[in-house]
């Protein structure tokens, strides 16, 4: 049993060792939000996470703050609807560094169900879910404070691997000598596909999800759909057997795509991207990831 | 706020409507256990839940002795390895009734990883990851102790999907007229299946989790396996796709092989099978479910 | 490695063994739908399982109608919300009946995030967090189709343990004798409770998950807030130690007011009510169930 | 419709851009291996991650070399167990580097549920679970293989709330003035404290997971445990709120204990200290962290 003084605040805060603490707040904060969109305003739920750093001098970081800015912040997006979560972010990181004066960074991400009306080879429109997340860090410099922000997109797509698909081949060319057609689709396994960007630049920037997802979707095999009729379906089977994609492929094919479409972004911008296939021949998964910056990426691939 | 009066146990005690619980106990308890296999003695690691019922007449259930039966029972199962999980199982039940001596009924459930050495098709062996389901229901009657079991298991294997097969072939075929050999493998999509038993009965029947996870993979496209070489990769990609089964196939596959492989068993048994393929064409999955019994499938198949 | 003629769909079709299949669809599909509320509509996010059963006489169901029919509904939400997500259920189960001629019954459940302003102590109004779930099950009847509809709600709170409180209060009573106060709160373990109510009526009694919510939160110890400032919090942890629960109180005093408060539902209306407590003493939960009828319960608690 | 043309591993292989990936290997492979214990030999069930990097030259990694060696090493460990996870995880990433000679760094990390006997107050012993997780990286260096190991531990105790209890004080104060003995506990909320230490340091260093364990549950305001009889659930209650902890505290006592424990270790070695509340509160939870180097905090706490 402890001993039979109680301990209170004032004995811890007069210890004498003091740490500084990197992250302090409140997590797993539930709120639908409304946000803009080019023909009208949607509703996200995200779940957020709201911190702040603690100096040494410092017991306990007042958590009620960065729930009433949770509030307030979404309160105000119902009356007018914000551009997107990353300015959500932005106005919350601006505000915590406000009401927490003792603090020097803020942070606040969130991670939300996303939609958009993609259109399948008939022409039938449907709506397709994916993750979106948003990330804004604060620092408090000495006469300003600096935002960088980040947007990240995940991605439910399908790949066909191209390794079993050859090694399948040449077992049939051999049973079947002369009898198949060049250039057929073959074999393979083919499996749920699970890709991410996350992608941090300054505040400024022009970033869409919307970009980042279609970036995605072009680099696995082929995209997924709600709706299939058969014809539908049997293409789409098609295309991902002549296009298939290592998870390695699809990270790299991804970080080609940055390079070209971001050429004004600045070199320090940080990218994570990640591709795990849910093997349909295997109990485990297949996973490639490259963690980088512009920078770094265009130093391998200078003037392309 | 509340009344100024604290409600005591006394006050709620002698309200006047009371009602009778139907579980009343601890969830999710994980402990380590013994377990004999064939050639040696194998440690399972469960989550188990522990529940008795409850009578009208009393407030709260003793439920610090969930906790102490589960500790006994697994202390013991380190000096004495137990046959099994459902054996597990019927222990604690039993000595539930007895220490809660206001119970009429007692259930425990566990649930665990669980490994078996398999070989793939150049005879190489590793050990491959299942779920292990096991359930005691203990019912206390005039003269006895009624013990009803429940063993399930958990299987990931493969699926390829026969309808995009067909559409698939009919396009290809008119594609390349006459060129394409008969009876091979066409693409189609495949994905991580994942399908379940649980199947109760009474306690003195012998029934091996093994023996349905057999079936369940005789049932799939194919089994899946943690190490395929390049060769062996292609035997289960070409094999899978001249089996190609929907969920529904994988599901009636599995009742088939039971009504065969129990026939001694009684009408009452109780049988739920689930099939689910993560749908590598879709964000969602594909799902089919029997819940039956022994006696309603022998009405249909009689005397096979 | 298979034989080597390729099952296809005919051969199984063949098969002299067939099976019913008790439910056959889509899991995991996520879409945003418009939900009227009192005053304005709100977005909800549901995920959607959708179900027919399946003849012994076909191969597969028709998976495609299933989207289809979440598509068609959804979309049409947005034009014309709907009272309820029970509502939309409802909705897809009669057209899963028309589209699936062979089906003799549907079954659609979706389950989402729902928000509910509530006001703390001191005033302040903030968005809550709860679950909410619907389901329909349609059975095709001769000369008609009976609908059944289900809600659910899952509601955080708090539980401060009474008997822990009781036996802390004598220890401290010994220790110093006379010295306190009648009828003060005792401390006791308290934690994070869930509870849930799943409740099954004829689809034309009205229902409101607003009150299920109500009920749930008055049986725990103490609501929970978003944000509470200092006063509030202490207010709260007074409140829920004046005002002690068992996860069996829990359930009870639910099933109580569930009583009183639907007189006139039938006594065929199936209620399930489950509550678990997340024990900050114990690294496991307690648990409390009952799955009952009204006609069950009023039996017990005639003419009250 | 992808072009009429199939991609291939060539197509691909002579592509101009070629990036360098981060990582790439498998994810979610579940083995039973057999660690060594003071007293006896202990199976634990990691969930094992497993990658190598992969230079800009190479379209794919060889994955099946990494599940080869996860078989191998695991199927050693039944032989002779080994001394605990981190060493398994430098084994293999030794052998990754061997395998697959293109690769400059290896990964692998594990996480698994762990058990050690535990006393409460009457002397009762039960056996509590905890998280215990191991990674080690190998860099390829040119005349040697460095290897950095890191053990780390998820320990779940309890928190009582200082600031909630020093409001309450105030408030009951007031109302019973003079009454309430000096120096009782008074009531607050508590919960369930997840805390986790992630500790990186070079492969020769001694670092017991068991005392990573005991240094978080000192620094909780209680353990928890499984069984817990009425008297000891009483005594828990009232150290725990004589001992009330904000995570930020929690945190901190880790630090500081860490800094006395370790003082041969080098400053290079890396510190994450995480401390979660499942607030019994709130819907949402409290966080704190430090990530750090010993190198760091010793600066802070010098000569101490």
């Amino acid at each position: 049993m402890a001993e039979n003084k109680r301990t209170s605040s004032h004995d811890i805060h007069n210890s004498k060792t003091k740490f500084y603490l990197t992250r302090v707040g409140i997590r797993g904060v539930k709120k639908p939000v409304r946000v803009k969109r080019p023909d009208k305003a949607v509703t996200l739920t995200p779940t957020i996470n709201i911190y702040v750093d603690l100096p040494a001098s410092l017991r306990g970081s007042h958590m009620s703050r960065n729930a009433e800015i949770a509030n307030e912040i979404v309160d105000e997006s119902v009356r007018r609807p914000v551009p997107g979560l990353e300015d959500l972010c932005k106005h919350m990181v601006l505000e915590l560094l406000k009401r927490h004066d003792y603090a020097s960074r803020a942070e606040v991400d969130m991670e939300s169900d996303f939609f958009l009306e993609r259109k399948s080879y008939s022409g039938k429109t449907s709506l397709e879910g994916y993750k979106l997340r948003a990330r804004a860090k604060a620092f408090r410099e000495p006469d300003s404070i600096r935002i960088m922000k980040t947007i990240g997109v995940e991605v439910r797509g399908m790949t066909a691997c191209p390794c079993a698909m050859e090694t399948v081949e040449e077992i049939l060319r051999e049973k079947h000598p002369g009898d198949i057609p060049e250039n057929m689709p073959m074999i393979s396994h083919n499996q749920r596909n699970v890709t991410s960007i996350d992608f941090e630049v300054p505040e400024d920037l022009e970033l869409e999800a919307e970009d980042l997802i279609e970036i995605v979707e072009k680099a696995q095999s082929a995209p997924t759909f709600e709706i299939l009729k058969r014809k539908d379906e049997a293409k789409l089977v098609y295309d991902a057997h002549m296009n298939p994609k290592f998870v390695e492929d699809v990270v790299r094919d991804i970080l080609r795509a940055i390079l070209e479409r971001y050429p004004g972004f600045p070199d320090s911008a940080e990218i994570i991207v990640k591709s795990e296939s849910e093997e349909s021949i295997h109990k485990h998964n297949a996973f490639a990831e490259r963690v980088t910056t512009l920078g770094e990426l265009r130093k391998i691939a200078p003037g392309e």
